[in-house]
């Protein structure tokens, strides 16, 4: 199979250089797809050069490139551009439209009497619609994974990608929602406008402290559940391998003291589950003096970095801010979860040469643990609004999944986010989400 | 109005019994519109029989088969509400989530370098993402089909139907937005924000007099096809089946005298489409003087139900109303079509005893035949906007692939849009709608 690759060659600003280049192309067998200068420093091009290489055939056309006098390969494209071509997404009929018959009972006019149905007893667009599978997937691209404010259109890819996931793990159907819009207020009432169209609404990569905002605004006149997922199912995932861990390490979690280094949208999220879930300190550190108050209201400690390294017996971090954590600042025994991806603020295998007794980074996290069951399990329930008894069920639930010798389960396990959602949505009803 | 039910009927299995079930409903008043045998025992049989109930009218049909000796009815048959059941569409995920390797290259961390290659060529999000296959379908729930203002959700079943259209004949992910709003501003803007999710936008079923501002409204903003479909959708179809007709009878269709009855969305959707085509004369009819008013911006012109019946060559009516035209108003060789759904303003066999010399009703000009390939085309040519000649376009070549003896292409031939696709994306260019 011809699968596109993509090369990054430097060539020397000299006459032939580039030809040279293309007759080594040439000699391997290879056709030029396409061919632009990236940039240009004083005296070197780079370009972008786009062949398509056989996957079922070895060739040396990058070491002959390299071996060139005047030009160098400087990387390769990797497969995630070809596994993105085209999209990852793709709605389809349920239906097979092989008649006219069944075109006339799925549109006019046999639809009108199912319209007919939902008009007089709207509930039963659970049962005739897809409805009650559907999700929201709103951004307005302020603040796409680590890449920060790249725009709604630039964070498609990433929303695209949360649609597939629900689609595979947990039969749901996520819609990417696309918004440019800054403006909280804006915000909720264009997702409130269209909130008829979805049975749950998730919220994803916006920024802080507008994040906040909108959640709680959609929350306060939604009767749908509404979920950040940066704050919430972070928070889920992080202490369901807390869990684990004081299972691991045979400690109680709720006497432990945590400390949370870096309070955006996942700290506090995390800083406020840990809380409420009952652990009795939690100390917390940023550079925002409003992240810090924000902290105070969800029943944190205001704390610095140093205070957390000496006294947290879980330290958990989300700066963004590679090697943030020294080797020197670990003290024996001590949980460290450095979650910033895709650097994190110290490397795992380097805490734990320092002391921990247990060290993870945000790779061994991953918040795809959460949301699928966690959506799933709340539209299963005909829930109106995630509580935090849902969160904590789910949390449990990935911890009681993993095995013996596994921080957390393994993440494309239908069965697990199976498990995760009827927990969910058995905790749902209890505790006063359907309400 | 009448929509389909569904009875099933066990009769004995000797001669006549079944004749005799026929006759009865006969006898009510009532058309069998589709009769299949579900399974037959030693001596019954089930039949599952299609009729067309009248919403406003009580029958005692039920009751009158009951007791017939040889028959009875079982019940009313779930087929048409079965094929809705969980909903008639899907996202799913176009990539195998096979391996964490795959999980790694569709998201963190492997989409990043997508997001920024978006980030910095924008235009890329059309190879990297499905945008340009994805077209909102957009409704407020004011004017579904012709129930009427049933609201958003209730309006769900059509969406998704057209959803599962979209899917099944030119591979667009539609996405059903129900928006519980009827001010136009506030549509407008709530639209225009979520409007970068989409590759292009199709409004359906809203009602007018809004819906003329809500879509010039989002023309006036948007960058993308914006296209209500009752409008020129249907226009599309229409003027397709009236070039197919003036190739069967052999006139001039320019030059022909054109009556529009009703001046609703359709009906001036059909006024404007003629008048832009070349129709030297297009006379329009409503009660509403707004409505009239609208035509005459439009290039038609002011006239009655009289005046058109009298010197048009060809008639159009779209008021709803049925058995509006009387069959002594027909003039000799007249082309009358009578769109109203499910129940024309007269019976195309009675207009054809009365003289006319051609007639046909609302289920021969489907707008499943103008929809599929409009948005496929427009997407495939990038277009920012549709112009009057991708509506003609599409027309002419629903007329070229008509079969010789059949006023317009069978719907469900994916090859038909494909084609349409085609010509409309031909068209776009050339017409300025790329620009």
């Amino acid at each position: 199979m011809k699968i596109p690759e993509i090369l990054l060659i430097e060539s020397e600003h000299r006459p032939g250089s580039l030809a040279k280049v293309l007759t080594v192309i040439g000699e391997c067998g290879f056709v030029v797809e396409h061919l632009s200068a990236l940039r240009r420093d004083q005296d070197k091009t780079v370009w972008e050069l786009t062949l398509e290489l056989d996957t079922d055939r070895e060739s040396d056309v990058i070491q002959r490139i390299d071996q060139l006098p005047n030009a160098r390969v400087l990387g390769r494209s990797d497969r995630a551009f070809n596994r993105h071509r085209g999209g990852k997404i793709q709605m389809v009929s349920k239906v097979n439209l092989e008649s006219r018959q069944v075109l006339r009972d799925i549109y006019t006019p046999g639809v009108a009497r199912v319209c007919l149905e939902i008009r007089d007893h709207p509930e039963k667009a659970r049962e005739f619609t897809n409805l009650n599978n559907t999700v929201a997937i709103v951004t307005n691209g302020t603040a796409i994974l680590g890449l920060g404010d790249i725009g709604p259109v630039a964070g498609l890819p990433v929303m695209e990608g949360k649609s597939a996931i629900f689609a595979a793990l947990a039969d749901i159907t996520g819609i990417p929602i696309l918004m440019n819009e800054r403006d909280p207020v804006k915000l909720v009432a264009h997702i409130a406008a269209i909130a008829p169209s979805f049975g749950a609404i998730q919220l994803e990569d916006i920024a802080g402290p507008e994040c906040f905002a909108v959640e709680q605004g959609l929350r306060d006149i939604l009767d749908i559940p509404v979920l950040h997922d940066d704050q919430h199912g972070t928070a889920v995932v992080t202490l369901g391998a807390l869990i684990s861990i004081s299972n691991l390490l045979g400690f109680d979690l709720k006497d432990t003291v945590v400390g949370q280094i870096g309070l955006g949208a996942a700290g506090l999220g995390i800083a406020r589950l840990l809380r409420r879930f009952g652990i009795k300190q939690v100390l917390g550190a940023d550079l925002a003096e409003g992240a810090m108050q924000h902290l105070e209201t969800l029943g944190g400690t205001r704390s610095t970095l140093p205070e957390i390294m000496a006294k947290a017996d879980i330290v958990m971090s989300t700066t963004g801010v590679k090697g943030l954590i020294k080797k020197e600042m670990v003290r024996a025994g001590q949980v460290i979860l450095a979650l910033s991806n895709p650097e994190p603020e110290i490397n795992p295998l380097e805490a734990r040469a320092a002391g921990a007794a247990f060290a993870a980074d945000g790779q061994s996290i991953n918040n795809i643990l959460g949301f699928p069951g966690l959506f799933r399990g709340a539209l299963d329930a005909g829930a109106k609004r995630f509580t935090d008894e849902m969160l904590f069920a789910a949390a449990q639930t990935l911890a009681d999944l993993s095995p013996p010798d596994e921080l957390m389960p393994d993440p494309l396990d239908r069965a697990l986010h199976r498990a995760v959602a009827d927990k969910v949505a058995e905790a749902a009803l209890p505790s006063g989400a359907c309400d």
